[in-house]
C-alpha cells in the first residue's frame, strides 16, 4: 500500500516541483538535510526503515520493540461524535504518512498557501521512518463519563475486559497522569521521530482532544522478538525474560489477541494495554547490597540467570535448594511471583521503557519504568499478577506505582478506507 | 592512558575470572548482552567509540555534538572542603572509567563482597561507550552562598566572568531549576549511557552533593563540527547555522577558550557555559502561518536558507530588499538579532538539545529547547546577544525562558593524577 519513500526523497522531489512556484519568503522547499540518523541509514537501514501500518493487528505490539517511546493520553473535549470520527480519520491518514517516513500532511509551502499554518511541524524533515509505529487505543472513559453518561452512544459496545483496574495495595496513583479517553503509543528508533508524530496528532486534534499526559521513554526494557536481547531496567537487571514474543504465534492467540468470542466483535484481533508508571527509588536501591538485590529479583545481576541456574534463559527451578537447605529462589522473589506457573499460566507481552523525568525536588532523580503490557484480558492476566506482586513482592520497598491506564487497542487498520476505531463507531 | 575496552569485553574477562570465586547467589558475572546498540557497533563503530577523557580542554565542548543529553546540577550539601575534594577525585576516576565504556567502579560481585552495594548500578552493562562525554562545571554559588559567605575558601578565586546573569525582559525563571553549585553535562549517542553516568555520579556523591535539577534532551539542536549537518529545533527550523565549530581553531581561541590573561589562572583553557531552559508554546506556533514562521526566523523552513539567499550556508544579506522595497530579512528576525555582526562580533558555541518533559496539565506538551552555549566571557557574548533578543525578537511570543545557569568549566583533566577542579582547590 504505502510506498517506502523517505521524507528526504519526497522533499527532494517536492523541491524540484516547487521551483516552478513562487520564490521568496515562502519559496522552494528543497531539503538536503543529512542528519546523523540519516547517515546511519546505509549502514543499518533496517533500523531506519518503515514498519508497515496496515495489517490484521496494529503495529507496535509484536513489532520488535524499538528503542524510544513517546506515549500520550488524550481527553476528548468535544461531545460531537461526528467531529471525533473525522479526527480519527484524519489521524489515521497522518499516521499512514508519518509511519512511512512522510510529513503529517502536505508541506505548507509546496503548492499550498504560505498564509496557512504548515500541515507538518517540520522537526522530522530529513529524518528516515526510523521504524515508527503508532498504536491507538481507547479508554473506558470514552464509553461513559465519570457520571455514567453515555458520551458518544458507545456504552453498549464497551468490552467487558475494559473494566477499571482494581486498587492494588501500595498504589500511589495520580489522577492527572492516569486514564485517558484515547491513547497513542509512538515507538521509534529516533525520539525526534516519535515526538514529531505525537505532536502532529495533537495538532490535528486541536478542539477535539487535549493532551492529558505524555511520557517519554528512552530505553526499551523488554524484548518482543526472539531476535532481540533482553535489555536492562534502571535497577540494572534483566527482567521479563519470559516475555511473550512475536514468534510464539499460538501463544499470542491464547494470551495476546482478543477474539470475537470474547464478547466484543470490534475488538477481534485487538488487544488490551495496561500502562503503569513505576517510579523507582533508585537512591535507596543503589545502597542495597548486591546479594540482596539479586535475592529480590531472583536473578543474578550480571548474566540475568535465575539464581537456580546459570544462563539467562534457563527455566527457573523454584524447588532447587542451596547448601543451607533454603530455596535458591526465595518465595517472594520477583521472578517467582511474576512467573506464569504462579499465576494460572498467565503471560503478558511487556513493552515498557525506562524513563528519567529530571529530578523530584528532593535531591533524587525522578526515574523508573513506564510499564506497558499487552494482553487478551487484563482480568485474567495483569490483574492477578499485579495483585500477587503488590501483596508480596519485596521490590515494593523500592518502587511506587504513580500512574495507571487501561486501553482497548483495536485490530489493525486494513486499508485506506479503514481508520482507527472504525469498528467501534461504524 | 585509558585503554579503549568496552564494558562487554571487560565483563567477559571478569566472568572468566569470577569462575574461580564463589558461585551462587552472587556468582559468576559473565555477560553476553547484545543490545541493539551493540549490534550497531560493527556498522558504525565510530558512533559507539570512546571519546578520550584526558586533554587540554574538557571533552563535550568541541566534541561533535552527540545526539542525547543528561544535564545535572548539584547542590553541595557539606561544608567540609576535604570531603568535597575527595568526591571530585572519585568523580574523576569514575568519569575516566565510564567515558571509556567501563562501569563506574569495580563490579560488586567480581572479587568484591556481595554484601556491599555494587559500585556500579548496572543499567549500562553490555553497552558500548557510545561517545559518552562528561563535562564538569562550577557555579558562582560554590564561591559564596546567598548570604555572601565564602563557603570553601574559594571566594578570591571566583573569575570575574562568573558573574550572575542579569535579569532579561520576559524571564520567567524558576529558582529550583536554575543555578547550581556544580554541574555535569553528560552527552552520548545512547541515552541509557548518559543517564547511567549521571546517576552513578549522584550515587558516588551521596552525602556531599544532592541533585538540584536534571534535564534530559533527545535531539541535538546544533552542530559543533563542520562534519555535522544542522539539525532542527522543535519549531521545525534549522537554527545556529553560524555556530562556532571545532575546526575554527583561531576563532575558538578568540571566542571559546578562557586565557590566563582573562584574570583567573585556573580557568585557562576552560570555558563558560550558559544554560537556559526555553519552553516553546508549540501549540501556538503550530497555528502560525508558514510565511510568518519564516519571517520570524529570517530563514525558510525547508532548506534553512536565509530569506535573502538560497542555501543554508549563504551569508545572510540584511540589505537585500524584496520587490516591495522592504528588506527580505526583517530587522526583528531572529537570524539578524542573533547575528555576530549585530553583536559586536560575538560568537557562541551552542550545544543545546530538544526536550519534551511530558505535558503541562493544560493540554499542552511541555516541550522546547535546553539551550547550552559555551564561550570565553558571557559578559561580552551571551549577555549582549540575549539582551537584544529579549527586547526585540518576535520569537518571544512563542517561547519562555524558565531556567538559567552559568558555570565555569575548567580546562581538561591532564592525567590520572589530575582531577575535576584541581586548579581551583589546589
Amino acid at each position: 500500500m504505502t510506498k517506502k519513500i523517505s521524507r528526504r526523497q519526497v522533499l527532494a522531489a517536492s523541491g524540484a516541483g516547487a521551483g516552478l512556484l513562487a520564490v521568496g519568503a515562502a519559496g522552494a522547499f528543497a531539503v538536503e538535510a543529512r542528519s546523523e540518523t540519516a547517515e546511519l541509514s546505509s549502514a543499518r537501514s533496517d533500523l531506519l526503515d518503515a514498519v508497515p501500518f496496515y495489517g490484521e493487528h496494529q503495529a507496535g505490539i509484536t513489532t520488535p520493540a524499538q528503542d524510544r517511546l513517546h506515549f500520550v493520553a488524550f481527553d476528548v473535549i468535544t461531545s460531537d461524535r461526528a467531529k471525533l470520527v473525522t479526527m480519527l480519520q484524519d489521524w489515521t491518514s497522518a499516521a499512514v504518512r508519518m509511519t512511512a517516513g512522510l510529513d503529517a500532511g502536505a508541506l505548507g509551502a509546496v503548492g499550498g498557501p504560505a498564509q496557512a499554518p504548515p500541515q507538518d511541524t517540520g522537526e522530522a524533515l530529513g529524518l528516515p521512518p526510523s521504524q515508527l509505529t503508532l498504536t491507538f487505543g481507547v479508554g473506558a472513559s470514552l464509553f461513559r463519563d465519570a457520571r455514567g453518561r453515555d458520551r458518544f452512544g458507545l456504552a453498549a459496545k464497551r468490552p467487558a475486559a475494559l473494566e477499571d483496574l482494581p486498587h492494588f495495595p501500595g498504589d500511589a496513583l495520580r489522577a492527572e497522569i492516569s486514564g485517558g479517553d484515547l491513547c497513542v503509543q509512538a515507538c521509534a528508533q529516533d525520539p525526534q521521530v516519535a515526538v514529531h508524530a505525537v505532536r502532529n496528532l495533537a495538532r490535528i486534534g486541536m478542539g477535539v482532544v487535549s493532551v492529558r499526559y505524555s511520557q517519554l521513554g528512552f530505553g526499551r526494557t523488554s524484548s518482543t522478538s526472539t531476535s532481540q536481547a533482553t535489555p536492562r531496567n534502571l535497577m540494572g537487571f534483566k527482567d521479563g525474560t519470559a516475555n511473550l514474543k512475536a514468534e510464539e504465534t499460538e501463544e499470542l492467540d491464547k494470551h495476546l489477541w482478543a477474539a470475537a468470542a470474547d464478547g466484543a466483535d470490534w475488538m477481534a484481533g485487538g488487544s488490551y494495554l495496561v500502562t503503569r508508571k513505576i517510579r523507582m527509588i533508585v537512591e535507596t536501591w543503589d545502597r542495597t547490597s548486591l546479594s540482596e538485590q539479586e535475592a529480590i529479583f531472583g536473578r543474578n545481576k550480571g548474566e540475568g540467570a535465575p539464581l537456580s541456574g546459570k544462563g539467562e534463559f534457563d527455566e527457573p527451578d523454584f524447588g532447587r535448594k542451596g547448601p543451607d537447605g533454603e530455596p535458591l529462589i526465595a518465595d517472594e522473589a520477583h521472578i517467582k511471583l511474576a512467573h506464569p506457573t504462579m499465576n494460572g499460566g498467565a503471560r503478558l507481552l511487556r513493552r515498557g521503557y525506562n524513563f528519567v523525568d529530571g529530578s523530584d525536588g528532593l535531591g533524587r532523580l525522578d526515574a523508573g519504568l513506564f510499564f506497558m503490557a499487552y494482553q487478551r484480558d487484563p482480568r485474567k492476566q495483569f490483574v492477578p499478577v499485579q495483585r500477587q506482586l503488590a501483596r508480596r513482592d519485596i521490590l515494593n520497598e523500592y518502587i511506587r506505582h504513580v500512574s495507571s491506564g487501561l486501553f482497548a487497542v483495536p485490530p489493525g487498520v486494513r486499508d485506506a478506507a479503514d481508520y482507527w476505531g472504525r469498528g467501534l463507531f461504524a
